[in-house]
């Protein structure tokens, strides 16, 4: 095991070429094409909301990016309430720092733009880093004739400044081609990109009950990939829409929505640095203001968003790093709803579980297991009671999602001797749900996860070979 | 995605073949040699407790198992003093049951035996499942002629029912040719195995300050590979001494023991429906016997205990299903253990620092994001304080196990430019140390760890290729 290094040990070299060697990039896959496979998640057309203009141009943020869109910008043409959504991770990125430091600031109000690059975190940066995002945002706030409303966001490698007089240069250049065709759209939803397969954008009309007759719209893009977790992770969603909400109440609507789409979705439980939602409402469509929580406009504006957030989440499980299948998770009957989220995530995140769907077995004594220890004490700790789990009144079934019947797999605690041959055909299919009844209550949660593949492994350790 | 049925749904089958056939049994790989690079772990010899004997017999508990030992057998020639450590996981199988309240009824005394089979876990099995343990128990209680006193362990399958009547027959075998010879003992610690690549097997001489001159011994097996978590998982494990150890303070002494090792060392996160560690001393070597945990005995019984377990514990990393990296997880000056602990087992469960380490990536930046998300609330909860960690007070090293200097990665929150040859040589290692000062208390904790390969995902995925 003890190895003679024949080497000077420890050289330290502080040179920026040194750097980019040690900390090198997520590859890339948006230089080509998209996967055949993957091609139907991609719009060919879509409805913008009005006053939003889009652009995503190249600027070479990452050493070795020749191509790749890496700057994105959605600014509108007036001020708008704002809010976001954060990591919790306790080493936070410098963008979002800065932009949550903003939107206190401003009350999340008066706010026109987003800028976003990848290719580079912004992380762990110390106070360099921190002047650099302001200064993407003051870059961006006079162009667009406005101070202090830009919100910063960063995606890519951890621990690298950013070239940070190349993305200043090019701001003007992005604000300069920004536009409001489908095209300008998925131009910078491309640029948020890191090991994303393909761009994750959407755009949906709604109505609202106070102001019938007018179309509002809302339109999101997403970037996910690897290292994703329920409290997110190197996630960054920009949504935008014309409806007229005030500053008041974006943050809950926002809040609710983000619990139920990308805080209930997982790849590999690893929550980033610079995770940040953000929503824009500019009002340009016209019509009443939303000011109330307890307005009927608000509950259905909340339930717009929120499915609206819930279905370009589930993009980025589509995407999952290596990902071989779609698998929802559905927790019913549950004494609370805490509870059900707990053990969902929990039979999301196994790796038995997650390499026994890759593997299209029908493992359901993993399901139970990581059920089983959802909710127990840590090491160390005294064991607890977990009433929310009663085995002889847990039920596990596989629902398959062409309709056909349920197949039971566990009744009451009780296993069922399940024909494989029919398990096997389930498993065959790219999407899957399970569904575990706990018996123990009325709550329920869903949850979206992928499965654990020989590629994620590639994808995430074999940068040298 | 929906895909049309040609044939019936949900066609269940209650034959046994039938079960068999679903729920497919680990693969065994201890019918062949134990690989090169493993039998170096492997003991020739040793020096076993006094008044023990041990046996492992093939029984051909799964079908296919048509030579691998899997019935085994530790029997004491007196009653013995007896602790065990079950998991915590909601859905317990039969034995931790039968055990765990034989122990209770017992209050940890008379105890003469532990039998264990594997190839089937008896878990989720319904109260057949629970009269199947029994059944073992009994069977073992009337050769050795001592109601009441067996503990039972089963490892393998999930929600299928032991071939109990085989196993009954075999227990008298087992008894018959149960020996205190290392050949027993090693013969013992292949059949508790089941995806292990080598059998787990240890004994030491100790001595008591109170009794000088008298040498006592301990002796272990346990078995591991996948699905092992902090909180334990198909883990099982028998330590046995010959030091005359009161029952009143047995589950005191383990307890501290599990906690520092099969509780500090992580695979896959997976806690299991069948973890259990034994503890059995039966006096046979004399001495004054230990009976308070104020005493100096006690004191120099639980370290010795501890670093015994620890040991053993390692050896479990060593043979994580796929693993190619043993590493061992410091987290220093910590406000609490608690968050220590926390903090060291996210850094272990990453499967993005997992896949780094088998990539030999250098990627602190994991290292720090798996630290800064370890402490923070759920998905849905409000943002917690984290005061345990402080980014500018954190440091992050790499500790060569050759002896040459570390490798600072990352000092008071600001990142070092890392000689990437350095970390690549480091990371040639097998073995590797990371190192984490958090800079805010005193106190620490030690984990260990082996990094997620194709390998990994080859074993828990590709049962049908």
């Amino acid at each position: 095991m003890s190895r003679v290094l024949t080497r000077a040990p420890t050289r330290l070299c502080y040179t920026p070429s040194c750097a980019m060697k040690f900390t090198r990039a997520f590859s890339s896959s948006l230089n080509g094409a998209i996967p055949a496979a993957k091609a139907k998640y991609v719009p060919t057309s879509g409805t913008y909301p009005k006053g939003f203009a889009a652009a995503g141009i190249f600027v070479g943020v990452k050493p070795g990016n020749t191509s790749k869109p890496d700057l994105a910008l959605v600014t509108s043409d007036r001020p708008c309430s704002a809010a976001a959504v954060f990591t919790k991770n306790k080493f936070q990125a410098a963008p979002v720092t800065f932009s949550r430091k903003l939107l206190r600031a401003r009350a999340n109000a008066g706010l026109r733009s987003v800028v976003v690059n990848s290719g580079c975190a912004n992380a762990v940066t110390g106070l360099g880093g921190l002047e650099d995002a302001a200064s993407m945002a003051r870059t961006t706030d006079q162009r667009v004739g406005s101070e202090d409303s830009t919100i910063v966001m960063s995606t890519g490698v951890i621990g690298q400044r950013l070239p940070i007089q190349k993305i200043v240069d090019h701001i003007p250049v992005a604000y300069h081609k920004a536009g409001d065709s489908h095209r300008h759209w998925l131009d910078c939803a491309k640029a948020i990109c890191t090991t994303d397969t393909f761009p994750k954008l959407m755009s949906r009309p709604f109505e609202l009950p106070s102001s019938p007759g007018i179309e509002y719209r809302i339109a999101g893009m997403t970037k996910g990939a690897g290292m994703l977790a329920p409290n997110m992770a190197t996630l960054l969603t920009i949504l935008a829409t014309d409806a007229p909400i005030a500053p008041g109440i974006m943050a809950s609507a926002l809040r609710h929505a983000v619990d139920r789409s990308f805080n209930s979705i997982t790849i590999d439980g690893d929550t980033s640095t610079n995770d940040t939602v953000a929503l824009l409402a500019n009002g340009a469509a016209g019509g009443t203001e939303v000011s109330s929580e307890q307005s009927e406009d608000y509950t259905v504006f909340r339930r717009i968003l929120t499915d609206f957030a819930t279905d370009l989440a589930k993009y980025i499980v589509r995407d999952g790093e290596g990902a071989t299948k779609f698998v929802t998770i559905r927790v019913v009957d549950s004494a609370t709803e805490e509870s059900a989220r707990a053990i969902a995530r929990s039979i999301a995140l196994s790796p038995l579980v997650k390499t026994a769907l890759y593997g299209k077995d029908a493992n359901w004594g993993r399901i139970l297991c990581a059920a089983g220890y959802s909710l127990i004490s840590a090491p160390g700790q005294p064991a607890n009671d977990v009433p929310e789990i009663v085995p002889e009144r847990t039920n596990v079934s596989f629902i398959p999602t062409d309709g056909s019947p349920e197949l039971k797999l566990l009744v009451n605690g009780e296993p069922e001797v399940v024909d494989e041959e029919r398990a096997s055909e389930i498993l065959e299919a790219e999407d899957l749900e399970i569904l575990v009844k706990l018996g123990t209550g009325d709550k329920s949660t869903v949850h979206w996860t992928c499965d654990f593949s020989h590629d994620y492994v590639t994808i995430n350790g074999d940068y040298r070979t």
